[in-house]
């Protein structure tokens, strides 16, 4: 059986914080994979040039002759390199997407996700890792845990041995949905987190955000997929991967930082990140619009009157159907509501 | 109806902070409750000379006419305290225990809890609140969050009024024996934390250790309480309370003073805690006894065999009848293991 060819379609710190890590296992396992991995590696601003403006010459696509096809680039590129990338992978190719966020052809009743737009333009799997990973940490090797969710069980196998070291340890689950929308909603619960540190609250108040949030998180995974395994939220990309980016992520930097001084989102984030983006304020802007439809509402309705009829143990189930904290976030970003309320 | 009396057998910061809370609710709910409320406060020192010299006179036991009562003493009191009690509290009194650990009743087989301990030498109902509580926090009036948990509905819902504010939410739940083992086990988890933050590791590391020690709670209580329910590792109780204490709680900040200097751990929390204890080291060594019994040993193996039989999706299901934290953090208390390894 050949090896297998492995590319990396990257860019920033997590880029090449992860390709450092298959640089080391490609060499492990050089009987499952080739040794020389090609990593396509442009800077945020350069690859934004080459997708709008040069488009691309297809023979040098990354993808053409790779059998596995590691996705870590900003979210917002994703479309437009796949629609470049589209024909020129193998058949049998498998892609891994790491990227954190929401698809951008998500409608208020249907979610979207990143990796089912890769899988479904390139016609190929497409699996997802997501953990509590900040690269730097990474990067230095320090002791870490992340997810790969993938609902082939053959493929995850394959990936695990492409990811998994001594000190990045990798679990495998298959609802690849919630791990990947876990990935996304966390740095919106990181805002809240870092609005509660700007105004000097202490731990009980943070921890009550981070589990206030993973509750809407699993609420709303759940709303819109009904079989997600509540075991995959105790998994590294679950609370693991919220502690991480409410104590050490870029979100509640920014967000901290917006509490304090009351100054823009965008002056903060470019004068605290250096040209790495925020991701946490766009998507609670994405998940208002999805919450504000008819459908939730309805639902909402529907269940109020049926926990009323049956008003039971558990008084706050009326709750579960909406997502005050996701909306408070988008309000405070959007300048709606003073962060003090 | 007469309003009930409720009375705070107390002590130490979590005891203050409890009874300013208590103080407000009462004269809220003063149809409930009766406004007075007597607190038996006694620092830790004059508490144990009490009960170990004078035998207290029972005419000025604070149970007597009381209808709730409120247990916040450090747990190596309960006991003896509950001894002198006995036969004389009202036999429709409850009790809500405040106290984090586990009864020095326990044994290898058997688990033991001080709720337990307090209902059965008392001979009334005893319910537990525990939540992301550092008492200085509450103290301040900080948002935060507690569960109760109590087999009782009307228990439940009449100690609610009791604690519940608009900065200290509870909820309630039925499984209080996850709530109070909980509460006991997370010191264990922060004593890892606190190693890792002395040994100059990140935030991914500290999600990584968070996560595989809830693994370990849920696994270890599920073991004992077979009916344990998921949804109560999700209440403030749970993760809530375990990420505050690994992030802000007194055992990680000793744990993480012993990694740093290799001093005993006794010394260090004489000099940081000043008179309050670290009950993770202790805990830790209750559990390494109940972990270290043939009845678990047996059951892995049984489970070994399980599994290697019906070898299916997840790979690491053996693992679930070990607890290597629990151990490796009694294992460095000891001084048994470098901490490095």
């Amino acid at each position: 059986m050949a090896q297998k060819k492995v590319t990396i379609i990257g860019s920033g710190n997590w880029g090449s914080a992860i390709a450092r890590i298959i640089g080391n296992t490609v060499v492990q396992h050089s009987t499952t994979f080739q040794t020389r991995v090609p990593m396509w590696m442009v800077d945020d601003k350069k690859l934004s040039e080459i997708i709008n403006t040069e488009h691309i010459n297809v023979k040098y696509l990354p993808g053409k002759d790779a059998d596995i096809l590691v996705f870590v680039v900003p979210h917002q590129f994703v479309e437009k390199l796949c629609n470049q990338l589209k024909g020129n992978v193998k058949s049998s190719a498998v892609a891994v997407s790491l990227i954190k966020g929401l698809s951008g052809k998500s409608t208020s009743s249907k979610l979207r996700l990143i990796s089912e737009d890769i899988s479904e333009t390139l016609g190929i799997d497409a699996a997802v890792l997501m953990g509590a990973n900040l690269a730097p940490e990474v990067a230095n090797d320090n002791f870490c845990e992340a997810t790969i969710g993938s609902k082939n069980l053959a493929t995850a196998i394959e990936l695990k041995k492409l990811f998994h070291t001594d000190n990045f340890r990798i679990n495998i689950v298959q609802d690849f949905q919630t791990v990947e929308i876990c990935g996304a909603l966390k740095n919106v619960v990181a805002c809240a987190a870092g609005f509660s540190d700007g105004l000097g609250y202490g731990d009980n108040t943070k921890a009550a955000i981070i589990r206030l949030g993973l509750m809407e998180m699993m609420r709303f995974i759940e709303y819109f997929y009904p079989n997600t395994r509540i075991k995959t939220f105790f998994e590294s990309c679950g609370i693991a991967d919220l502690v991480t980016t409410c104590y050490g992520g870029r979100n509640r930097k920014v967000c901290e930082a917006f509490a304090k001084t009351k100054r823009p989102l965008y002056e903060l984030e470019a004068e605290l990140l250096k040209g790495q983006s925020a991701q946490g304020p766009l998507t609670a802007a994405e998940l208002y619009d999805v919450i504000k439809t008819r459908d939730l509402l309805k639902m909402f309705v529907y269940f109020l009157i049926l926990i009323y009829l049956n008003s039971g143990w558990d008084q706050m189930s009326f709750l579960k159907f909406r997502f005050p904290l996701f909306e408070a976030v988008h309000n405070i970003c959007i300048g709606q509501v003073p962060v003090e309320e």
